[in-house]
């Protein structure tokens, strides 16, 4: 992809409680005379592949090399960097990819400064996912306009950890679903999905247990850029973090939980399996032996002059059978 | 349900050492008066769906918008939000459901304020859960009259620990239930009791650790609203959590063990079938070689011209049983 | 039992460096004259079920509420509480019977004041615990005259914690015993042995380590009541409680690596099991199919002709035995 | 190898924002001089082996004697040891063997001083691990020639840790290698290779860990040595290390996870070879008795007289069959 | 063992950077006289079991009751217990016995005063462990004779460790020859060498974890007893028992990866003889039942007419027998 084919449009808010202006750019320029004014201004940038625009910001803005190299390699761990004058987080975005069933991921780069949040997206292709707190922004009432970026920090921080919910519901519902499955039919299909459920959590604890650290870090952070008001928002978003992270060592207990019954389930086959085929050699060998040896060509048996012999051998058959069935009872293998 | 149907009367209970008023109410209105006198006020609210009454709560009782927030939300971690004039505190009330063998969770908060306390339900339907704390106040002997709003917050946090502890009785029970059984007769229906099992422990666990942060919380917490008598009592119920949360752990490893005994009988079974098979087949197999041997048809066999080649060949048939019986004896499989 | 039933006679001792007396009492009064003179009491009832005797001592020695619940509640947890001017521990004294096998419990309340020690028994039907400690302070020699009561509250949670050991060496016999019973002959009665040891240490284990919490704690107590010279003495037997722990720890891991050993010697049992069926069934199938061949009632076979025939047939039998046994020769089966 | 055959070409780098020296060395004499000089030096010694050099570098820089011991084991767990004008770090360098397929460690002493830093590698082979640096050094611009020896010491670290990502890669290719490998065709030896893989990130963790309390040491030291500015610098390594740590801890969550996969398709395959053995046994059993029955030799058997005695045989061996073959796919066998 | 029995000598050094003596004593009166001159006093007393010799140390030393009673129990747990003129240290001395296979234990008490350190030893069989450190006290030169008697405790406490990286050794070996010998031919024989290692592992960790505590509380106690200079030793003794904890956890990790490899490869096996099993059973169940249709008496059975009827029967089975192949051959069984 040339970078020419990258000019999207990112978006710039400028508010305060009684302003509220809006405007999409594509060159840094057009937005930076409001940094000087008052109110709190929110700069979006759509894709950390516009280096161009990410570079005149690092001028302008005067960011840390550190900073530019982390909003550039995307297997950033989310951290948060206190450089007194600005805050430099890195978050996961994840969105669940019902097409494919996987997790995917997004990272969010966002910068705190006096006044100020940028907030820089990995990937270009869903424009939207800030249009209810946009939404909220426009909207005169609400909380949102009357605080500051700071707020708007901790409402874009909210948005994302809400969405973590979304995905712990959705693999709630498969740890239901492989439940459900592994009581009526399980296969060797059942466990690939268990692996790949476990895998996810993996994926999903990696991302958010340093997420939790962040949160804690700004939550404690002694800086002017946080106001106390807005702290007691950020200490309600590490409550749900927390709870994220519960509920994913929950899940993680019940599928280990699932894997013993899997694992049960197929011993348990066998032994039936076992049963079937004991049942059938221990009725039949016998059976066979005395049929066997009425075949046998010596010139003396005596039996084999009796009329009813023949009916004896039935008769003599089928004791052993019910006998042997009797037995396989008692041990309650049928 | 709509919200006329919810007309439920909510209760209030205004005491001190001397004074003991009890009302029920549907306006909010009705209780504030109290609000202004020397006493204890504590106002029950039955269930969180009445939005009206909460709402208006929020406006006379000054409540943060995180704690409507929270009010509402259902699916919330115990918590404890610390807003120096007020103390917020949510905790699950849990009850064993005798008819679905489930454990069911009400969430219950918590407004500790200078002399009142409001406690909301989430459902409506068990009005009565805090009567053994009201015939205690309406009582005019017993500590409770003689202390403030924090020693009932406390009584109520006691009522609600207690109630852990049937629960984890009622685990108990199950737990050795499982286990006799495991001794007498192991199906695979066991295994998804032990699954049952271990998926309300994890359940409890999630409940319960969180909780017992929430007291060590208020119990370290340097508020007026909580009188340094009343913390020996909070110690007290914080004792009881950890040895709820000890319980749960013991049952977890309990579970685990038996997990390992049904694992195992499931083999010790699948031995046993394979036992009686090899102990038929490695009998029968040189049996039938024997008569199918003189089965044959060849011209000449001498044996079969023997007037006792047919008795010999039963003896042989006996020896050959005799000495497999004998070898299994010696490997100690019959 | 009736109160009545209970009149047992507690004991009371005063004694210091030069003075020592000691007699019985069923009445609490008899022995609050010594409280008043220089020199430490230590006053031990029996059993706490004794509700008249608790309620004056609660009165004389103005017990706190929750002090006097914690001594009648036998299912405690293990803690220190500190008074002020009363430190209040609740320990476990575990003995094993031999008769049933199993850990028995009895709660141990103690009350360390200024210069007296009161210690509450659960049960009363081991009045002679304590015997040792009396023993040493009939004695004048010995260091437990020189010090003060809270020597005392060390010289019995000593006693306490030696005995644990005790319950520990047991445990240790057994892990042995199943050991070298697993290597001889596994049985499935072996694995319920394991099952009961892991049961007891999970139980041993929940008794030691609030212990160790309260041993800790008294350690670090800053209080007047413990002296310097104590707290070595105290340090001691905090060591010893982590010893009991560490023992606990390893015996749990050793037990597991016993379960290991018990789940595959069943699978090599299986494994033996099997090759024997297969030994068997893949000489005689060929065998008897052979034999089979010669059995069939066709016209026209040559080889039934031949004089030679039948010893044919049996020498083809031999070399597919010796080759089937040179095959799991090679395979090492046999 | 004698001492006069490591007559290796050690490096000194002599630097500051406007100058730039670099030459190689064998006596240390050649490089003593710029240590009076302003500006930063970087010693670079190729190996630990040569005694003489690092016997003169001890007496010149005032080495303590346990810094010695250090540099000369090389068994040496990564180590932070500050001397107050002298710190002194042991760290692992690793690196991916292709050929063998292994993970080959060497160890990297680095000493920082006052203007100074040190390094000595273990093994002479790879002289030209560090060449990006010197790279570096070389071109005027970049942050490196403005900042002193702490940000070289950094940058060194730096190198090492972003060498860790590539093994963690290597690790991660082959655990997808394994994972994809399991569903297609798991044999025997992708046990082994999961357990090789198991070993080595039991080996990497080990290096990693106590890397990461180095550089946590190292970011917390409170000494003239290290330069604020860097510190933002070591707290980024240090969050790459952390990065690693979890990646590591994944990937044995997930081998963990493939471990269970194999087991059970083990059991699964025993499950399908015992069902095709019970199916062949349950037909062909039934059958072999019905054909014995009438190979019997007694006088009088009715249907041996009958015309379509053998087609009614043979029709009900194909009646057994079906039979047979219907129950089996009842049971979903087949 | 009389005392009498028991007169060994033990040792008594006294040195300073000028001055070295040394002699062997019976009586503790001989080395006194050394205690008022200036300079290093090293008592080494061969045997815990001397008890005279110990007491009138206690009595010439000043020793609390407590270390008494340590000195002589030889089940102590590793411990410091600092009585600010003396510290006294207990640690296990290892060595592992070629003969039995076995690791053996033996306790050393240590006392370090001012200007002297008592050390006794717990068996009096091998004399000489310290023989490395008496001669490097007899060489004028080296650090030993320069520094104080910390430094001395610090030497035998470095030799104890460095004895500990031996055992390691020697089950690296152990775990290394397991390693290859489940490649090449798991037997039973195998796990109980599994678990041996493990129990050893388990009992080594036992001694090492509470060393670690010592010497950590070696390292931060603010005595005049131990130097700062010495103080930089210790920490050093303090990474390698860090190191020592390290490997051991490794090797524990290891063994447990060998246990799901011996576990699998008991599986293997089963599966593998199942094969065989099933291979000659499909193979010969149905030519059976072939040689026995032909084998039946009917009177009218037309095939048996047929001149070429017994070489189509043996066509029959042969085709039988290669259709069977085919299908394992495609099912990857042979």
């Amino acid at each position: 992809m040339t970078e020419s084919e990258l000019k999207l449009e990112h978006q710039v808010i400028f508010y305060s409680e009684s302003i509220f202006e809006e405007k999409k750019f594509t060159e840094l320029e057009d937005c930076l005379l409001y940094k000087e004014l008052q109110g709190n201004l929110w700069i979006n940038i759509e894709s950390n592949k516009h280096v161009e625009i990410i570079e005149s910001l690092s001028k302008k803005f005067r960011l840390h090399p550190l900073t530019i190299e982390d909003i550039f390699s995307v297997d950033q761990r989310p951290k948060l960097d206190d450089y007194e004058d600005q805050i430099f987080i890195v978050i996961k975005m994840l969105s669940y990819d019902e097409a494919t069933n996987t997790i995917e991921t997004e990272q969010l780069s966002l910068i705190l400064g006096k006044n100020y949040l940028v907030s820089i997206q990995e990937s270009d292709k869903e424009g939207d996912v800030f249009n209810s707190i946009r939404e909220k922004l426009r909207g005169s009432k609400g909380k949102i306009r009357k605080m500051g970026a700071d707020y708007l920090l901790y409402s874009l921080i909210d948005m994302v950890v809400d969405n973590y919910f979304n995905i712990i519901e959705k693999i709630g519902e498969k740890v239901e679903e492989i439940e459900s499955n592994l009581i009526t039919d399980p296969t060797s299909q059942t466990l690939r999905r268990l692996y790949a459920l476990k895998r996810e959590l993996v994926y999903l604890r990696k991302s958010v247990w340093p997420l939790r650290e962040v949160i804690a870090k700004l939550e404690r952070l002694d800086s002017d850029l946080v106001q106390d008001a807005t702290v007691l928002y950020i200490k309600d978003v590490y409550d749900h973090t927390v709870q994220v992270i519960e509920t994913i060592e929950s899940y993680r207990e019940l599928l280990a939980g699932l894997l013993d019954i899997y694992l049960s389930s197929i011993s348990n086959r066998l032994n039936s399996v076992m049963k079937v085929l004991t049942i059938i050699s221990t009725i039949f060998m016998p059976l066979s032996f005395v049929v066997g040896l009425y075949g046998m060509n010596f010139e003396y048996i005596p039996e084999l002059k009796w009329q009813y012999g023949y009916y004896m051998v039935i008769g003599i058959c089928c004791l052993i059978s019910l006998g042997m069935l009797y037995f396989f009872r008692k041990r309650r293998w049928i």
